[in-house]
């Protein structure tokens, strides 16, 4: 039961614990010294410097786990990996990427005689403890190989050898998508409660209370309630969501397939109008107003976007001649 | 602990009967003598014959529940109580029904010394095993006296006094209004991996797994895993989505509290879409394209709604004169 972790961000980090908790011999490596630091005391956790100590001390047929950020840093580390590797080698990427990068780099390692196996990995910074829903994909024999460190991640019935090279990843892309639409509607409803003012309602109550038989109750909501007893007016919470990637891959996924998923896709654009992304039509529908109806327009403490919008037409970029 | 339940449909009925298990004893009304018949074997439930009969029975001060469709047959019921009651007895409203009728219904019986608790009441079918959440409006004093019932309906925590009349339904709307969206979110991406045939996947299994360990799981989520290994392709169900009110007034509140609900507005427009009423808005589409660009327009076999569009002209009502 040895493994390689190579990425030891927030889960790579605990993916790493609790693969050793579990009695897997775990070799840790990321590029942040601090990250590796990090892991030094954890039993059966080795840390090594760099990718090729990695390799050699890893026994054949080796399983790697990469847990690092979509697109290049993956690509780059693959690259890399591959001439260091041998034949029946197993990469395992467990982070999120884009299903059609993985199948795409899950042809090319086969033509070096390796496995990349897709895995999609939810659970969050909860995963250590209760255990990661692991979503995979690829070649059957090389998913045999890493089901016991599988096991081992996640809980009894939480993983899935969904299908071929791609299918791990597009089944945690679609996961990802149902919970922007998931987060966006509680979002709007404890914004309906909250916008009530004449009911004062007592919203950490209200999620606590949803929590017991109703038909809204689920793990989100369980988050929710915890956060709403600590902080329910959460002004200290700027405004603005974050997207990382795999909303966008559903979307895209919507519209290739020509299947409607609006309610997951208008999530992802009102991520995007919380980004700011949404200010410049905005202040076009302002001035629109404006010009038709004399409105008043308000000026704004907000400077334009510094080079995206410039002297009245949006500015391109001039081609290199 | 006597209670009088009106209205034995499928939220009634059990509710009686959990109440009755829970050791209360019950008086049943339903316009239906087989709704009534469907009870009587039940032990400490009684049915009377009429909501008179049901009066005489309990003891001042009364506590009586309905369960009745929102709406007309509620604000008749009420109006048909209002002279039967003593000063003092509870009505309490558990069935869906719109906050402000219920604000309006409670300031009328107030006219007459009685109170009314509006009462919004999740759980489903599986309430009579799991216990139903509550959400209750009205007075302290009211709402205390029916506290003792309230305690065998819900599961423990899965009550809360929410605020004045009204706030009781305002909460269950917004629940309801949430749980649109959450279907609606989860319905695109079992679509979107169903719309993804290469892979194969089985959506059981995936359904299964994402109950463990991942960030959508949620009871919603296990009732579809159910489902689903019944039966995947669910062809024997036509796409048509009822919607029961809650999702419309969650809209419409939406829009009265000038508060941005996109994706439950938008969940609820899709039910509309489901049950053919953006027909003829596609229909104008498919015209459109083929005025402009020669498209060609599919012969369709289900004829325009009759008497809603007719003679190249939206119809109208002629006035009576």
């Amino acid at each position: 039961m040895h493994i390689g972790m190579i990425g030891l961000g927030r889960m790579g980090a605990n993916m790493a614990r609790r693969l050793a908790r579990g009695g897997a011999e775990v070799l840790a490596w990321s590029r942040s010294a601090g990250a590796r630091r990090a892991l030094a005391r954890e039993p059966r956790v080795a840390t090594v410097a760099d990718l090729a100590s990695m390799v050699e001390k890893l026994k054949t047929p080796r399983v790697l786990w990469l847990m690092l950020p979509a697109g290049k840093p993956t690509a780059d580390t693959l690259a890399r990996l591959a001439p260091l590797l041998a034949k029946g080698d197993v990469v395992v990427n467990g982070a999120n990427a884009y299903y059609k990068d993985s199948m795409r780099q899950a042809a090319e390692l086969a033509g070096h005689g390796l496995y990349l196996v897709d895995a999609g990995v939810s659970g969050g910074i909860w995963g250590l403890a209760n255990g990661y829903a692991v979503m995979l994909g690829g070649d059957a024999k090389a998913v045999k190989r890493i089901t016991p460190f599988v096991k081992l991640l996640a809980p009894p019935k939480g993983w899935l050898h969904c299908g071929p090279s791609g299918a791990g990843h597009y089944v945690k892309m679609i996961h990802n998508g149902i919970e922007y639409g998931l987060m966006q509607a509680y979002a709007e409803g404890f914004a309906l409660l909250a916008g009530k003012r004449e009911f004062s309602l007592d919203l950490a109550a209200v999620a606590e209370l949803w929590r017991h038989g109703s038909v809204v109750r689920s793990w989100l909501l369980d988050l929710m309630a915890d956060n709403l007893k600590r902080d329910a007016a959460l002004e200290g919470i700027a405004p603005v969501v974050a997207d990382s990637g795999e909303g966008r891959w559903t979307a895209i996924e919507a519209v290739e397939l020509g299947v409607p998923a609006p309610v997951i896709s208008l999530a992802l654009a009102m991520r995007f109008a919380s980004q700011g992304k949404g200010d410049y039509g905005a202040r076009q529908l302002a001035q629109l107003r404006n010009s038709f109806g004399g409105h008043a327009v308000t000026g704004s403490g907000h400077p334009a976007p510094a080079g995206r919008v410039r002297g009245g037409r949006v500015a391109r970029k001039k081609k290199q001649s």
